[in-house]
């Protein structure tokens, strides 16, 4: 009996460390390759194993595949595509098994949030159903730290960091011009459904009550009145407000304040623009001088200054995925463990994919302070330690040396095509 | 006689390197003691001055002065205030010549761009029309890289060196998305009237014509039909395009296109929303999904990821003028000069400050490529090695460990107080 190959595929948002665990699966297949053939990578995630689209990572070096620990995107592509219901669509699944049997592929190994957990473990059934043996593992990663059971998302620790660090530098930046010139400053973060990200903008005070002083929560219905009083309370008192809302942030009957914002000049209602949209606000109704920022791609590619715990995490999980895979487990993740806040201490665990599949952690309410603006202490005793140590890559001439992988696809062997 | 005390101070937009320059004013001063005796900074700049508000950095360590080179911001606070025309205005020079007698301060150092070089020249004027010896010397600072005759301005090149490696790491994420989501990444950066910020876009480049594909600069006047066509002619060949929009974008008539652009609730013209302008225009016109980032203050206060070049020639500034203030030199500005490009080799020379007063330096026309959206080989030449070498900060609990002064006010020794 010849090894089976295996088959990787990244979905959904990139993170600034999701090529770790990328390198966590391919250098722990390299390590056991009398029973993993190769590792072919979807060529932009499952629609690469749909389309027959296969990248042979066997053709890359050594070096190339260690130095997707220190490069930020998706190495092979990444995609939003979610698998429609098995019942009503039982031909995406058959479609998958077809290639895998064509290429010997024995191992799925999926590298996402809720919907690929979701996505793996439907593979996992289909290929019993279609007696067709896959071993399905799911990988975490997300920057929005949503998924349940896994203490923490590889990717939501380096995103956290960049937040805390940025909103630090600028609140020094604008508290230094604020006696003459600008008062307010607005940053925009992610978070659609939870505000993970947003929180970790605390991080970033000083000392109690410092800047960011005011942390606008999707969890945390807006109210106009008490939000302008609060930015005006604190000008007076510390002559600038540092300010981090999060896109997600609503009103109370769950209306986003970036579509009550900015029109464009074209009369659309534009996506995305709570920053500027607060900005004005206070501008309006206060006078105060304002500049923003909205980090957006910048926040969750910022391999320049991704945690050392979170890339550690990500590889950690990457590898665990084989090992779990070889270990004869199947529709399963690893997961992260926290075993002790201060010193942090971690280990891999696993659970079932049938319990992660479309499960959505929400931030826990003792995490917001009660007057709604900031973190609590029980917030960053979570938080402080996914963001530990640094991991810089390496430079060449002045900018970030990002490998590039050479992505070559292997030979259909299939007649037909599928669309996608 | 006694020695004569200085006065330093930070002016208008600060940088992640401009306590650098602090740095090597106050280390140098202090190695100068029998020379120089203390060294009061004004409380948020010339401002300071005026009101008579003067730190008294003799009270802070030596650790705390060295922890100033990795510490963005304006330590002693900033201003944007520009002293008056002289004639008319003769009070607030009288003022400020009377502060110095007061604290028996011989020295003026002035830390900043254009309107500070103006005022250190005034002052030096005033100084020997009222009789009362000041040496006054700028120091040169602005992240908007326009005096003239340095060969750059410190502060520059670490906003080139955030910028480039920023869009070059959004470029990979959206890179990885495109097949299935976004196609378009729209990054704002400062230079509200020349694209030197907007040029060092272009180091992120990885091969010839690589991403970001399109640059636009304030000295490109903007056609929205070629602009389209290009825009679409690059996602049909890479799949997606990452666009660098200068916030000093304009069209022929010379009208910013951020003024065109978005309006916010209230109705009111934004500023400094040219990225959504620009990302909705092409949604309108080509449909394709886009993300923008607006990176703000985010870019002149990135400490973080400062370049080591930028960092060594801040201190240098700031070390030489107090050299050239002890060799007896006034009205004067160390400047950087361009010795090589490769290896690149620098110096510091000086030049009068008459000769940099109130000049603004443009970017050359030969910097950017004929088709007005990328930089030429001679850019690159120049942007190079100024965004060369990284020199990190301490971090502590995962952020950076910036340091947070004393900042004591000596006892104010006028009568009257002086309105600004």
């Amino acid at each position: 009996m010849t090894v089976k190959n295996a088959f990787y595929a990244q979905s959904g948002g990139v993170t600034s460390v999701i090529n770790a665990s990328a390198c966590g699966v391919l250098e722990t297949a390299r390590a056991h390759s009398d029973k993993i053939g190769k590792v072919y990578a979807g060529h932009n995630g499952i629609i690469g194993a749909l389309r027959e689209e296969l990248i042979d990572t066997s053709l890359e070096s050594d070096a190339d595949i260690a130095a997707l620990k220190h490069t930020p995107g998706g190495a092979f592509g990444s995609c939003r595509y979610k698998l429609k219901d098995i019942k009503t669509h039982k031909a995406e699944y058959e479609r998958l098994i077809e290639v895998f049997k064509a290429h010997n592929i024995g191992y799925f190994f999926y590298n996402g949030g809720n919907d690929s957990s979701d996505t793996a473990y439907k593979v996992s059934q289909i290929s019993e159903q279609l007696g067709y043996p896959i071993t399905s593992i799911g990988i975490p990663k997300t920057v929005d730290n949503d998924l349940p059971i896994t203490d923490c998302c590889p990717g939501f620790g380096s995103v956290a960091k960049y937040i805390s660090t940025s909103i630090m530098e600028a609140s020094l930046d604008i508290q230094s011009m604020c006696e003459s010139s600008t008062k307010i400053f607005v940053m925009e973060v992610m978070g659609r459904h939870a505000g993970w990200i947003a929180a970790a903008a605390g991080l970033a005070q000083r000392e109690e009550g410092g800047a960011p002083q005011i942390i606008l929560f999707p969890e945390t219905p807006f109210d106009k009145a008490s939000f302008l009083r609060r930015v005006d309370e604190v000008v007076k008192r510390d002559g600038f407000c540092a300010i981090v809302v999060s896109e997600g942030a609503q009103y109370a009957d769950g209306r986003f304040l970036s579509d009550a914002g900015v029109t464009d000049a074209f009369g659309h209602t534009q996506l995305g623009g709570v920053a500027p949209f607060i900005a004005n606000m206070i501008k309006s109704e206060l006078g105060y001088k304002y500049h923003w920022a909205v980090a957006d791609y910048l926040q969750r590619s910022a391999r320049h200054i991704s945690s050392a715990t979170d890339l550690d995490q990500a590889y950690a999980v990457g590898k665990a995925a084989v090992d779990l895979a070889l270990a004869g487990k199947n529709a399963v993740m690893p997961v992260i463990v926290r075993e002790q806040d201060s010193p942090y201490k971690w280990s891999v665990g696993e659970a079932p994919l049938a319990k992660i599949a479309n499960v959505e952690k929400k931030m826990p309410k003792e995490f917001i302070t009660e007057d709604g603006f900031g973190i609590t202490e029980a917030a960053r005793r979570y938080l402080q330690p996914l963001i530990q140590g640094e991991s810089y890559p390496p430079y060449k001439n002045g900018v970030p040396d990002y490998v590039k992988l050479k992505n070559q696809l292997v030979a259909k062997k299939l007649a037909h095509s599928f669309n996608v």
